[in-house]
Order: C-alpha cells, then sequence, then structure tokens
C-alpha cells in the first residue's frame, strides 16, 4: 500500500475508524483485510477483464464482480489500468509456478522437460480461458506501461525457457552469429502464436496435437544445434 | 467508395459541383482525383500511425500530414480506425509484394528461398520502421475489427509461408499429429515475436545476424521433418 493510496483511504472515509492500519477487527489486523480484499479484486479483475475484455470493463463492474465498493478499489489501485498490470502479474506468476512444479515431476531430459512444460502451458491455457484471454489479448494495446509489461514477460518467459535448454543454447557452443536469447524468443514466438489461434478457434484441436507440433519444433532445433555444435566449421544455418 | 460516402461528400460540399463523380478538372477524372487523394491519406496514416502511435493520433493531424481537409478524409473513411485497417492492408501488401519480387531472383531451394525472405522482410521492416510499427504495435488491441484483420494477415503470411515450403510440410508425409497449419504458424510466430523486439529495441543487431538466426529455426525443422518422413514409424517428436 502506498503512502498516497493510505491517505486516500482516510480522506475518503474519516469515519470509518477501524479502517485505520493497525486496528483490529474481529482480530484480522487491517493489513491482512486489505490484502484479502486486494486479492478479491485481482480475482475480479482476472474474471471480469478475461471474459468482457479490459476495454469493455469498468471499475464498478469489477466492484461487482469483487462484491466491494469503489473505495476499496481506490484503496489498492488507482484505476483500471492499474488492476491490469497487478492481473497480468498474477497470471504470469501462477503460469511461471505451475511449469515449475509440472517440472519437478518430469524427466530429467531436455526433450521430455520441453514436452512437460508445453503440455502444462496448454492446459492452463483450456482449463483458464480468462487468463489465455489476458496474456494473448488483452493487455495488448492498451498503454506504454502495458506494452512494457508485455515485453518484459517475453523476456523473462524466454530466459525460463533458455535456462531449460541451457546446455544446449549454450552462447559458447553456438557457431556465430546465432545467439541463445534470439533462439528463445523464437522458440517463445512460435508458442505465444500457436497457442493464442489455439485459444481464438475455441481450443479445438487437442492438447496433445499442439504440444507435439510445437515440441517438434523444439526439438528439430536442438538437434539441429548439438550437429552444429559438434562441428563448428559449418556455416551455421546453410 | 461506398454509397454512404458519397452521400456524405455531397451532402457536406453541395456547392461543389465539380466534386461529382464524372465531371473533370484540368483534364483529371474526380474518380482519379479521388483516388489520388486516398492514396496520400493512406500514406499520411502510415507516416503518422507509424511514427506518433494511433492512440495518439486525430483526423486532424492526418489531414495535415495529407495536406488536405477533413471533408475530403471522410470521403474515403469512416474514421480514424477505417484508414488504419486501410494502411494496415496496405502495409502488408507492400510486404507481399516485396517478398514475392525476392522470390523471383532466389534460387529454386527450400533453404535459399527461406534466407531471402526473411532477409527481405528484415530489411523491409529496418528500412520502414513505421511499418513494422504499424505491424506489431498499433494494430493491436485496437477494436474486434482490427484484431480480427491481424488474425487474418496471421494466417495469410502462414499461408504463404507453407506454399514457400510446401514440398516438406506436405500434410500426406507429416506423421500424425503433425499439421502444416500449426507448424507454418509457428515459424510465423518465432519470425514475428523476434522481429518485434528486434523493432522495439531499435533495430540493433545487423539484419544477417537475426536472418541466420531465425533461418536455423526453419532449416533445422525442415531438416527434421524431412527425416521424420523418411521414418514414418518413429514417433513424430519424440
Amino acid at each position: 500500500m502506498t503512502d498516497t493510496s493510505k491517505a486516500a483511504v482516510k480522506k475518503s472515509a474519516p469515519k470509518k475508524a477501524a479502517a485505520v492500519t493497525g486496528r483490529r477487527y474481529r482480530g484480522v489486523s487491517e493489513e491482512a483485510r486489505q490484502a484479502e480484499r486486494r486479492q478479491r479484486f485481482i480475482e475480479a479483475g482476472l474474471s471480469v477483464f478475461g471474459s468482457r475484455g479490459y476495454h469493455s470493463s469498468t471499475v464498478r463492474s469489477i466492484c461487482a464482480e469483487a462484491g466491494l465498493t469503489e473505495r476499496y478499489f481506490y484503496e489498492s489501485f488507482s484505476n483500471s489500468e492499474d488492476l491490469l498490470c497487478v492481473v497480468y502479474d498474477y497470471t504470469n506468476q501462477r503460469i511461471r509456478e505451475r511449469i515449475l512444479a509440472t517440472l519437478m515431476d518430469a524427466p530429467r531430459e531436455p526433450s521430455a522437460i520441453a514436452y512437460a512444460t508445453l503440455e502444462a502451458f496448454l492446459t492452463i491455457m483450456r482449463d483458464d480461458p480468462r487468463m489465455a484471454q489476458i496474456l494473448f489479448v488483452e493487455v495488448l494495446g492498451v498503454s506504454e506501461r502495458v506494452d512494457a509489461k508485455y515485453r518484459a514477460s517475453v523476456e523473462n518467459f524466454a530466459q525460463l525457457m533458455q535456462q531449460m535448454i541451457a546446455p544446449l543454447l549454450d552462447a559458447e557452443t553456438l557457431p556465430a552469429p546465432l545467439q541463445p536469447d534470439i533462439l528463445s524468443v523464437a522458440m517463445l514466438g512460435s508458442v505465444i502464436t500457436v497457442v493464442s489461434r489455439w485459444m481464438i478457434g475455441g481450443f479445438r484441436e487437442p492438447i496433445a496435437t499442439l504440444a507435439e507440433n510445437l515440441h517438434v519444433v523444439l526439438v528439430a532445433l536442438l538437434r539441429h544445434l548439438i550437429i552444429l555444435a559438434d562441428a563448428p566449421d559449418s556455416s551455421a544455418s546453410k
């Protein structure tokens, strides 16, 4: 909670003495209750932005979904875009966690890790299309701030991908001018575009079809890079 | 020109008899002059949307750039979004033409065709960053209509890619569940995402670096698919 929003709360609700930080109500600290309200707005944002669309959503509709008043909204967020940024972070975080949890059980082999990751990601998207909608549609073209977040997210997932397949995408074994960062972004781009199209088409194809096609793209690159690393004298791509 | 916009012109400029279709001015038909004005607005749209951004652009600023009055704008376009759609089509068309022109001179060999296509596309983007800006940033998140155009464009370019590498991405030689349409969209997605990132980073890396990295992704897939087609009993991606 920022100082500004604290001040806003005090100003807009001078009579609610219990709302002042540090006071307790039914044994729960105000801080804990505020965190709980914030979380309810995040879930409401995921729901409303992810189904109705960001541009068609109002703070009022978010509040209705959360079952909380606008005063509480502005306690945690300065506006709708602010909430969108938080919902986006939250979505990315949940995806990261799900993928990492999957990897705990996957065999320690690059191809199997890649398949498990793709399968996990596809399952999350199909099971919660609101997340897919936020990820692939709603965050695009909103503002420079959201654009910057989107780009940072692409870099983060590309780095995650790079770490997973690190032994093969190692810069030292790659013949110039191949770069692990560019190759990782290329792989991520293929995933983003195929999954986005899958979502827009209503998730018609089975998860296994998508996973196999995306997996073959990744495996093909990994195998090719192994061949290139073994024969560094050959030209990179010809 | 639609009937509606014709009516709008007549209504808003009743005194300009020469503007009525079919009349001539200095030997040029009104239709030809209107087409020329429309083209000036498209160039102005490319310039203004591509540098200032769609959301920061007004019809007024487009008109100033075109050196034409708003009356002429509404003669050809119903609003700013309408012009954006036309500018987007125009950009896509110019890219298609440049790529096809490049392919006329490229050797008839899939790997060389792919490299020439990538190089041509990267050169167009760097030489006219306004086009890259329209393609990768400005058309996103504007409206359902523009979103639909963007998706149609992805499908079109994926089909173009599929045609170019047709012999290898042939559905009949691909072991199930691999699909040429999904693989083409994956390849296009890797190009879109890498080039978009390159643009946002100010086109720092040389064209050859980008082309080689994207080419290796494509070549790797093609080689892998050849191996799979030769050994159809093996699992597609494992």
